[in-house]
């Protein structure tokens, strides 16, 4: 099963390195991660998409809220968050195809951020079922270059 | 002085958190982090911003460049490449400012992905100095929580 795990962490030096080290010790390979500032700078936030066991990822949740570094796990299971992933694509397009990538960008809102004479770059943002639907579609015309920030999530309330 | 920098790596198992602890090693903390796979599943991106000393990073890319898991490392120092980040914020609003604050997501294209009777959950993509003047404009209305990808870069070419 896929898991959305938010870990709230001190700001501080090494403190990725040991959660990371944490997963991988207990076989939890990461889908995607990412980390970044909160509002406080000296805090935080980290988003972990990983596959696993669910018995074992509780284990995980334990070990994990026992580090004297980390504030507040929380494991985003039921349907009350939203989850955002960004997505920068380049695609292969000449002047008889671009017109019809822009028309694809247009009806999944995606913003093409650079043109050039044979490529489009594009960024999408969405939940997965979108930006994977979009990705289908982009390649038929050549994904030349494709980079993912990884999900963050957040509760409704 | 502020650089992102692109790895691209073997999809597998510790090579994050191995990755993690040669740039906590060398004295550098991590601003934003993020791992995902590519479009060929067996190799992950990973974009790290740091802030640091240009020789000792030169230093820290060396070593990248010699662990196996590593296909490739990328330093965006110039202005050829396009960055962007996503940001997620809930911000307080009643049926007063509601409307100001939907007006202020109309101007920077942020989108209001939910809302609820005390609050808005907001997405917006874009470069720091954008984010940065929205996130100060919201602040006076309170921001409850606050979580973000991490940059992601692109070469425009």
């Amino acid at each position: 099963m896929r898991h959305t795990i938010s870990i709230l962490v001190e700001n501080k030096f090494g403190v990725l390195a040991r959660i990371a080290s944490l997963f991988s010790g207990r076989g939890f390979n990461i889908d995607t991660l990412n980390v970044a500032p909160t509002k406080d700078a000296t805090l935080s936030r980290m988003t972990v998409v990983v596959v696993g066991d669910d018995a074992v990822l509780e284990q995980v949740t334990k070990q994990l809220n026992k580090l004297v570094d980390v504030i507040k796990v929380q494991d985003f299971r039921d349907g009350e968050y939203v989850d955002r992933e960004l997505v920068m694509v380049k695609v292969s397009t000449d002047k008889e195809s671009r017109s019809e990538v822009m028309q694809i960008c247009d009806i999944f809102r995606a913003k093409i951020v650079d043109v050039q004479p044979k490529s489009l770059l594009i960024e999408i943002t969405g939940a997965q079922a979108k930006i994977g639907a979009f990705l289908d579609l982009m390649e038929k015309f050549g994904i030349q270059e494709l980079t993912r920030t990884g999900r963050v999530a957040m509760s409704r309330k």
